[in-house]
């Protein structure tokens, strides 16, 4: 077999086997197939497609290019969830306490911020001392001892999707939906998962624009998912306009804190947490069915001991609980400013691919791997789309350590809001469900 | 300007500008844009085309990335012929001295076979002495004293296509009709020159399989000539069976030393020849119109100064003209088979690609790129398609240099031909002529 000839396969529109593509990738992880050949694969299978059965080896290779987690001696069902990433996404703050509390370990493994679209591991980084770093035995001691884990990739896992990703990246095939698919179930394979909750953003803040193109990637996940053995339900949730208010590491931290402890926090982002958690719970046993997940979630909150949970991560993981206790000590920036709405009218657009890159422009993230982060910039929202909102009411604040940055970013997010004169109808948290 | 966005805009099938083609081919050259990225944006090409104007722009892109021969001085018009590779293809050979002994002069630099497709080099190298890594400076010299010169490519000369097709060769992207027009452009307008016949092959022995290929390729290439400021016909030619009746490297300089030799050598690799020199005469202003140029050609032939010519080329590269003058005594096999024809019937196929594939089995060829060459073997086939021949008469004669490998190309090589009962119609030379 030579790498030659499955590119001129998959140029060609032909399928791939099971053994052809077990071939590639593990010659790709080896070295002995290089990048020039994986990229060239990479843009005809972006061009080209692949089905769903190649889909599925593909995952599978990725999968076993590294060490596969066995977590079936932790916990009974493995449940996992990802997030195709977005702007103010920090549902892994509140949804993993919440599953925990209810009484399933969830240990996740997370990633950084890149672009226009943040990670969790910056945002729990902004807590002092908390270490994302942790090897295979102290994660799968710590979902033992305190069945909640949130750290990044051990090294050893999916090596093949680390290579293949950071590749495509500079190649121009980040875009395409059988590859984006592959990379984020075979780091849920290797991560041990059994099962998963896949929440794909769709909207201008998001990879996938369209619904159509975000109905795809979760279709295809959900069948990928079952053909390589493991279940998972897919949801379609919005991304035009940031999720929550808080964009910016520190202040989205801040506002986890604030939806733990019950009632506080913004009401869609409660209700997008109450949603996952509910069908992590269902996926994983815990509950017959959503609406008693549903109920189990609200009373974790409710009680307080989502809370406790999220407390106890953060002791785990070596963080300084004072600095969560009173979330004013977190980092901070030195320029704070309220900026009123210049008109009076209904939002009808809140754009938040251009808040995420004001985000980026104010320092919360980084332009390329590698650059530094400040955890205490960034941006709070105060109205969402559909909001009537009376011009000079605060509309939103900006968390700068520049006055340049912040002039040129009170510009940049006046401009993401739209405006209409006659009622605007809300949007949507969730544009479907795939099981 | 960054490569991945240039990989981007190809792959989603727009047009990329003069100025985005020159940083891609610069940086590509100069090693800033790495192999990765190449290999990636050429697949993209492969499957999504570039225009007349893009191609005329990497055509002129991958000339300038090295030296630009200028022959001015030294022939009024740098006339070329390029063929895209055959079986049996010792045109050079033949036309070359014809051309150069009806006084135009011309200097052409050559390539090496490589698969079932032989080359000139290997051929003339079958010449004990005879060198093909002239210097440029030693290249002007020879064309101005003796008006002929063929070697290889400099090393200096569009040094972004030798890359490029090395990667290629090893991406599937070779068959890319932009890029193969490319390929062969940059290279003959970085040898200076300002008119080119090509030989643009057709048929199971060639890279063009079908009429309709062969002919976008070459109107491509007169066309993007036209747009670089230079002249180009194609010929569209078979290559369904052999051209003439020798494979193999010695095998078919003796062949080529037949045709210099007047009415000797096959009739069909004879009139080739006269086709393609009456092309270059008139493409550089030597004869006013094709069938003067015809009968110059003839002359030349006739005449014995074309022969002459060969003679004088062998000697200033070096080569032992006592091994041209008694061809018995170039490289030869020691195992000599003549194969008679198993049946009666008229020849319907000799299909060039097993032939070349044969001849490659028997050690003529090279699998891959550095492999050592056995100059003495091959195989001259005596049938031509369309013949009728008697079971028991001679159908072809194997070269070789060791039994096992001349059983099994016996075996090949029969089912190389195909047989009809009823009579069958000759292979025409030529299918079109693109001005």
């Amino acid at each position: 077999m030579r790498a030659v000839d499955l590119i001129i396969k998959k140029r060609d529109r032909q399928k791939l086997t099971t053994e052809e593509i077990n071939f590639f990738i593990e010659g790709y992880t080896r070295g002995d197939i290089p990048d020039y050949q994986a990229s060239a694969w990479a843009m005809a299978v972006m061009l080209n497609g692949m089905d769903l059965e190649e889909t599925t080896d593909l995952i599978l290779a990725m999968a076993r290019s590294g060490e596969i987690l066995d977590l079936s001696e932790v916990v009974p069902i493995a449940v996992d969830k990802h997030s195709t990433g977005g702007v103010g996404d920090k549902t892994t703050l509140v949804v993993e306490p919440i599953v925990a509390a209810c009484g399933l370990p969830v240990g996740k493994m997370s990633g950084r911020g890149l672009g226009f679209s943040g990670g969790t591991l910056d945002k729990m980084e902004s807590i002092p001392g908390f270490r994302t770093n942790l090897t295979t035995e102290e994660f799968i001691a710590q979902l033992r001892t305190v069945g909640l884990v949130l750290t990044g990739q051990t090294g050893e896992l999916a090596p093949a999707d680390g290579k293949l990703y950071a590749l495509r990246d500079v190649t121009g095939t980040v875009q395409s939906i059988p590859l984006i698919a592959s990379s984020i179930m075979s780091k849920k394979i290797a991560a041990g998962a059994q099962a998963i909750v896949l929440d794909v953003k769709l909207g201008v803040g998001a990879f996938m624009q369209t619904l159509t193109d975000a109905r795809t990637l979760g279709e295809l996940m959900v069948a990928v998912a079952e053909l390589a053995g493991r279940k998972a339900v897919a949801l379609l949730s919005d991304m035009n306009q940031p999720l929550g208010c808080a964009v910016g590491n520190a202040l989205e931290v801040k506002e986890a804190i604030d939806t733990l402890h019950g009632d506080r926090g913004p009401a869609d982002f409660r209700e997008h947490c109450l949603v996952v958690a509910a069908h992590m719970l269902t996926l994983g046993g815990k509950a017959p069915d959503e609406p008693s997940a549903r109920r189990m979630a609200e009373q974790a909150l409710a009680s307080g001991q989502a809370w406790e949970m999220f407390r106890k991560l953060v002791i785990a993981q070596g963080g300084d609980v004072s600095f969560v206790d009173d979330p004013t000590r977190l980092p901070s920036a030195p320029l704070v400013e309220i900026v009123p709405a210049p008109r009076s009218g209904y939002l009808n657009g809140i754009n938040a691919r251009i808040v995420g890159e004001t985000s980026v422009d104010l320092g919360a993230g980084r332009a390329k791997k590698g650059d530094p982060i400040d955890y205490g910039v960034g941006i709070v929202i105060h109205r969402k789309v559909g909001d009537y909102v009376a011009a000079g009411e605060p509309l939103f604040t900006l968390h700068a350590n520049d006055q340049t940055r912040l002039d040129s970013a009170r510009q940049q997010l006046l401009s993401a809001h739209s405006w209409s004169d006659t009622p605007v109808e809300p949007l949507p948290l969730f544009y479907g469900v795939i099981k």
